[in-house]
C-alpha cells in the first residue's frame, strides 16, 4: 500500500512506520515540511487538531482514504470529516485498540444481563496524564446500562493504560479488564483502518466496523 | 412459592433453605428421609445422579416444574429429563452461576474477533478438588473459536473458584475473569430458575435462558 | 484445650465453634445467656466493646489466656487489657488474619526500597461496609513509610475483602494483594493465638507474635 | 559520569543510551565497532557472553567499574568477573529490575511464615520466548521455603514479563506480582548500578546491594 503520513516525527508517528514498514511511504508531513514522492492510497493522521482542515483538503486532493485518530476534534471537524466520507473513505476513532473497542461491543450488547450487580471502574495510567477519569474510561462507561457507575483513577509510573470494569453481587464477581502494552496497539489498528480502506470506495466509518470486517 | 428441595441435609441444600427464605418448604427429601406438608409447585435437585429417577417421577407425580443442577448426569438421563418436560418445565444445567453463564455467552458472540490473538486460561480451585482442568474452565474453553488453547489449572487452599480467559496480541491484553464467592451462587442461580419456571407450563431450558428471561 | 466462647450465637461465634471443633467448649456467654461446665483455659472474644469489662473480669476469675479481636477497643479499655496481662497472657488485634498480619511486616520493612516509587492502594468489600477506608487500609498505609498514599474504596455484591498495594515507577509494576475467603480467616487465626497463650503464663502479645511463635 | 556502552546498537544498548543521557558515552563497542573518545568511569555490559572476556580485559585496562547484565554466564565467566574485582568494582547480576530483586528479598525473608501455604507462580512472557519457566520464575522460586511449587507459563503476545507468586490456605490468599512495564526497567537498574560503582574501589557485588545502598 503507498500511505501518507501526517505527524511522521512524532512518538506515534514512528510507531506507525515501524508497523507500517511493509508498505510504501510517499508522502511525508510534518510542521515546516512536505515531501511527496507518489500519490497515496491511504492518509494516517494521529495528530493534533490544528492540522485536521488541512489534511482533509489533502485527502480530497489525492483522492486518499483518510483514517484519522487525532483526538479533540470539535463537532465542525467530525461534520467537515463526513463531508469528505463522500467522496473518499473515513474511518475516525479516538480509539483505535481493538481491545477497547471489542470491550464497548462486549459491554453494550451484555451490560443489560448485569444491572442489578454492583459495578464500579478502576482505570491505571502513568502519572503524567493530566485528565482524570481516562476518555476511555468515560467511553466504556456510557455502554453500561447503568446509573451511578463510580470510576477509581491511579496516576502510576510509566502505565500506559490499564482499564477494569468490575461486576459483583452477593455471590460471584466479573472482571472486565483490558491492558495496553505500548502505543503499538494503536499503530496496528491504524493498519487494519488503512487495509479496510483499500476496499471502500467512500463512507465514514467507525473503528468497530473494522474489526468486524476483519473477522 | 412451594417448593420441595432434594439433598436438603447437604451443605448446597442448606445454601439452597437459605437463599429460598421468603418462600414455602414443603416437601424435604434426603437419604432415609422424606417429608411433604403440601403439593410444590417447584422441585429444587443439586443432589446426586443416583437419586434423579426418584426425583423425576416425584416431579411428574407432583406436576411440579424441577431446577436441576445435579452434576454428571448420564445421556439416559438428560433424555428422561427431557421426556419430563412435555409434561413440566425443567431448567437443567451442570452450572447455575450467572456470571458464568454471561462470560459464555460472550465468549460464544466475540472471541470471533480474538482469533488471531494468542488465547490461555487460568483457573484456581481449592485444592480438594480432584478434576482438572474444571469443568467450566472445559465450558468455557468449548466457546472459544480457537484451537490450542492451553488451560492452567491452580489447586490453592479454599479457593471456591476462580476462572480467567486471557487474550492477548503484540500490543495489547484483554482479561475475562470470573470469582464465585461462595456456593450462594448457585443457590441464587437456582432460585431465579425456579421463579423462571413458575410462569412455564412445559419445556426443556438452559440456565441462559433464566438469564435472558430475567432480563 | 478447654476454651470458652463469649457470643457465641453471631456470626463470628460459630465460625470459631467450627474452627475449635477439636476443643471442648466449656464456657459459652451471650447476651442473656451463661453457661458453664468446666473452668477454661483460654477465653476467646470476638464480640463488642460493651462487653469487654465483664470479659476481662472473667479471665481474671478464671485465670485463663484471652485472645481478643474485638474492634473499637478505645484507649482505656486497651489499658485495662495490658493490666489483666500482667496476671494472664493476653493475644490483642484489631485483624486476625495472617496474611494481613505478614503484608503490615512486609511493608514495614520493605516499603522503604520504594520510597520514590508511587504508591496508591485499592480495597474492594461487600456493599453493607459502612467504612471507607477500611480499618485494614489505613492499617497498610501506616506501615509504608511514604505520605500521601491514595486509597480506593469498592463497595461490591459480598467480597468479604480485597486489599491491594500497587507501587510503581516508569518500568515496573509491584502488586501486593490479600483476599479473605471468608470469615474463617479470622477463626483460624483465633485458633493459633489460643494454641500461643497456652505456652504463656502472662503477658500482652500482638497477633504478629503469634505468626513469628508459629514458625 | 564518563561510560563505556558494550553493545550500543542492540535493543537494550538503545534504551541504555536513553536512560543515561545526562552522561557522557565516551567508549562504545558493537561488533565490528569500536570508538573511545575518553577514559570512562564505569563500563556498562548487557551484550552477549562471547564478548565478556574481551570486557573484562576492557574494564581492567581502563581500570572502570563494570555494570554486567549479560544472562547465560558460565561459572568460569563468573570466576573471572570475581578476579577483576579485586582490581575495580563490579556490579553482577541476571535481572536488574529493582522490583524482582526487592521481592527476593521479601520472599526470602517472608515465606518461612507461609510455609504450610499452598504456592504456585505464574509467569507471562511474549510468545517469542524461547525458555520456560522463565529464568526469573526459577530465581524467586528458590528464595522459597518450601518444595514442590507448581509453576504455569503462558506465552501471550507482547507481554515484556509479569510475574506472579501466589500463597493459599483454607481462608485466605496473597498474591505478589511484578509486571515489567518495558526494557527501560532494566536501563534503569542499570543506571542506579553505575551510581553506585562511582563510590566504590573495589568489590564483587549484587543488585541487591546496589538497592540497599541507595535508601
Amino acid at each position: 500500500m503507498k500511505y501518507g503520513l501526517i505527524g511522521f516525527k512524532g512518538r506515534m508517528g514512528k510507531e506507525i512506520m515501524h508497523v507500517f514498514d511493509n508498505n510504501e511511504l510517499v508522502l511525508k508531513m510534518d510542521d515546516d515540511f512536505y515531501e511527496e514522492t507518489a500519490i497515496p492510497e491511504v492518509i494516517v493522521d494521529f495528530s493534533l487538531p490544528d492540522v485536521t482542515d488541512r489534511v482533509i483538503e489533502l485527502a480530497r486532493e489525492k483522492n486518499a482514504g483518510l483514517v484519522i485518530g487525532t483526538t479533540g476534534l470539535d463537532d465542525h471537524k467530525i461534520s467537515e470529516l463526513k463531508k469528505l466520507s463522500e467522496e473518499v473513505p473515513v474511518v475516525q476513532s479516538f480509539n483505535f485498540s481493538q481491545g477497547i473497542n471489542i470491550l464497548k461491543m462486549i459491554l453494550r450488547d451484555y451490560s443489560k444481563f448485569l444491572k442489578d450487580w454492583d459495578c464500579e471502574i478502576i482505570e491505571i495510567h502513568h502519572n503524567q496524564k493530566k485528565d482524570s477519569p481516562s476518555g476511555t474510561a468515560l467511553l466504556l462507561r456510557n455502554e453500561i446500562k447503568k446509573e451511578e457507575i463510580v470510576s477509581h483513577s491511579l496516576r502510576m509510573g510509566g502505565i500506559p493504560g490499564d482499564h477494569t470494569v468490575l461486576f459483583a453481587n452477593e455471590g460471584e464477581m466479573l472482571e472486565f479488564k483490558h491492558r495496553a502494552i505500548s502505543r503499538k496497539v494503536f499503530a496496528l489498528g491504524a493498519l487494519k483502518a488503512a487495509e479496510f480502506l483499500l476496499e471502500k470506495k467512500k463512507g465514514f466509518f467507525s473503528f468497530e466496523e473494522v474489526i468486524k470486517w476483519t473477522h
